[in-house]
């Protein structure tokens, strides 16, 4: 199965798409537990990281991935940026075709800006997240790390908590959990779930309390503090007494349970941090097998071969 | 010929120095077609860009261009600076003259920064644009970009349009232009054109219409949007009226013309976007020469040596 | 002797760590006079720069010096970090941990900041600078330029002029001059001493006038104009009457001696230009030995082997 040119988003995945990433994701774990964690792969193609929202830890895991398969990488970040002169994206899409970069990372505020950039360039895009939309890498690292504790998706419950309106990464997540079989709620304040919600298919819980008991694999998606202001959300104080994964509420869960979080934390709101350091967080193994996963990604997409 | 220490303008550049940029120029887009479009030339020599002003596609544009060559390439751009510590260019210059660094590519929103620095350190210095004074890789590009298209400078004419007393754009091709044998002009409202304008022998013109046939290369400048407030300025849609390059004024330009424009361009203002995507522009022909012509410069003052 | 994981301070350090540090970098000045300055002690190993404070020159020492020895070199300052996003430094240090980082540069505004980190996770630490309290890499280049000119440390007096108060420079010289046996004095107005300096152990005077001509070595700290609004500080006009280096104090000064500075300077402040340029002026190689050093604190806290 060849892939298409771009990973935009999980929505347009099917099982075997998705477990094409997650099986060379594995092999590259075994890459970089090498003393010399290097492969070249991808030796002379030159890999753009374009980010329009600041983000330390994605951008320096995709540089990092491109690295360990000897990419060369240009990474740029706003503030650095000429769009503060008003250049449009389509106007930096054909710029970066003209200087023949093979593959561009992008992430942008603007829902869509990935597919727009991709359809509009040669270099294989892959969206490292694009305003509410999706953030498929984010996705597939927690499916990756997903199937290392539980093999399989079949029968696996997963809940996922928080601001599933504006979360691009609950959006990826519930795409790829269904392709794979998992059967997916969520849990919210109804202020933050989206109308649209029913059409994706997934249970709808407001009480945290009555149901995390039932869950193999719970998420706490990062709350927003800058969207306090618009009314829709609640204090700080009450979010975390309702939805906050507290030591309490940890108690509750099943035994062989695990408790993810795309990062960055903020401890004491969404979860705790004794609740973030215990032996039900995967939250590190998360970030660890994002570099094995982006090296997946930009393998696949950079047309590299396995030697 | 071996070429001086640095870059810093056309101005006192022959057509013998030039072509010996462009010529090998076009040897590396060779290079950048091949499946990997890497040299060894300068493996081992350090390269910084030291961008004082932001601009993502020039320093982007350098830094790939250095990576295709193999040189190492440190990329600093001012939001990271101690410039904000009140650090003078000079001490900047000493510093990066002790670290040993090969050659330094300088963007600085001060006229003259470039050759000042070029004088304190014995690294090379490239100027990426000083202020309104030059902007010689761009007009290397550009000549690179007619020579492709008509062989010869001889009875070419070039016309210019937009505002000629900020553009070191203007300024670097108005003297390329003229040292390779070309009819150079320029079309601006009065309050754009400097006063020594007749000093640098180019045609003045103020009704774009009236001229607009006559001309090979039709060059229209960015227009910077800052300085409406000038007074100088007409508005932007006095200024679409009269000097954009609208679908209507480039029916009439002539059959075998092309368009150019330094990017990023504006689009509705000196440039309409049908214009700009259309077969008479070039202006990805420029961006994709840019990469090449700047491993040129940067081979030719590394005094990289052919394999 | 094997050194510890992380490099937090020279408080810690003896006579022997110092100079195993000093003695290898004095072996990467050999390398970096080659005509390609670059050896392969570690390839396959990744550096990550972290720099919550801006200071171009110290991170593109840095920088240069990873790239010297073949690491690959992730560059990242505050202005693209979701430290806005509140993360913590802690979240920040789990997550290199994750990403199999090799080493960390970290320069922060918290005192005792790069302890924690390295306390944290595996990679090794370099502190480049953390709040008030250590910035041990100047400290080892001062020391290696010391060395260089006087080649012992018995018997050498040494002068500190300036905010000793808030000099992480001055502090971590202090330890280091000590532990090699030279004689420390400092200089500065009574509001910028600390308190604790008696248990430092170093001699401390009020009048600059009265003991230039008694020492081998004066070294001029970096005022930080930000402070003067504090009301500790004099003006600069009275800060350079009593503690400036003029041309006037430092022909008073011993014939063999020494001015340093870690830089940037603020000419015409501490350091007046033609002193600053003068021969007895060691700024610059304090410059050039800076990257030899620090490629000789990653060389052995990365464990590199010699070839």
């Amino acid at each position: 199965m060849s892939p298409k040119k771009d990973l935009i988003g999980i929505e347009n995945l099917n099982a075997d798409n998705i477990s094409q990433y997650l099986d060379l994701a594995d092999n590259f774990l075994e890459v970089l537990a090498r003393p010399i964690p290097i492969v070249p792969s991808l030796r002379g193609k030159t890999i753009l990281t374009l980010f329009f929202e600041a983000s330390t830890r994605t951008q320096i895991s995709f540089s990092i991935a491109a690295k360990r398969l000897s990419a060369d990488v240009v990474n740029f970040s706003q503030s650095t940026s000429s769009v503060k002169k008003g250049e449009t994206l389509l106007d930096t899409a054909r710029n970066i075709e003209a200087m023949k970069v093979d593959g561009v990372v992008l992430r942008h505020s603007a829902p869509g800006a990935a597919q727009f950039l991709g359809q509009r360039i040669d270099a294989f895009v892959i969206n490292a997240g694009d305003g509410t939309h999706e953030h498929p890498t984010q996705a597939l690292l927690d499916l990756m790390t997903i199937r290392q504790h539980f093999g399989s998706f079949k029968k696996l419950n997963v809940l996922i908590i928080g601001d599933i309106s504006h979360s691009r990464v609950a959006r990826s997540n519930i795409f790829g959990l269904q392709a794979l079989g998992a059967r997916v709620a969520i849990c919210a304040p109804p202020t933050l779930i989206p109308l649209e919600i029913k059409g994706l298919g997934v249970e709808v819980y407001y009480n945290l309390d009555e149901v995390i008991q039932d869950f193999d694999v719970v998420m706490a998606l990062r709350i927003q503090l800058e969207r306090q202001q618009s009314g829709l959300f609640p204090s700080v104080r009450e979010y975390r007494t309702l939805y906050g994964l507290t030591k309490e509420r940890v108690q509750k869960m099943k035994r062989k349970s695990i408790i993810m979080h795309p990062g960055p934390t903020n401890r004491g709101i969404e979860i705790d941090p004794d609740v973030a350091d215990s032996e039900k967080s995967v939250i590190l193994e998360q970030v660890k097998n994002g570099v094995a996963l982006r090296m997946a990604v930009l393998f696949i997409h950079a047309g590299g071969k396995i030697e």
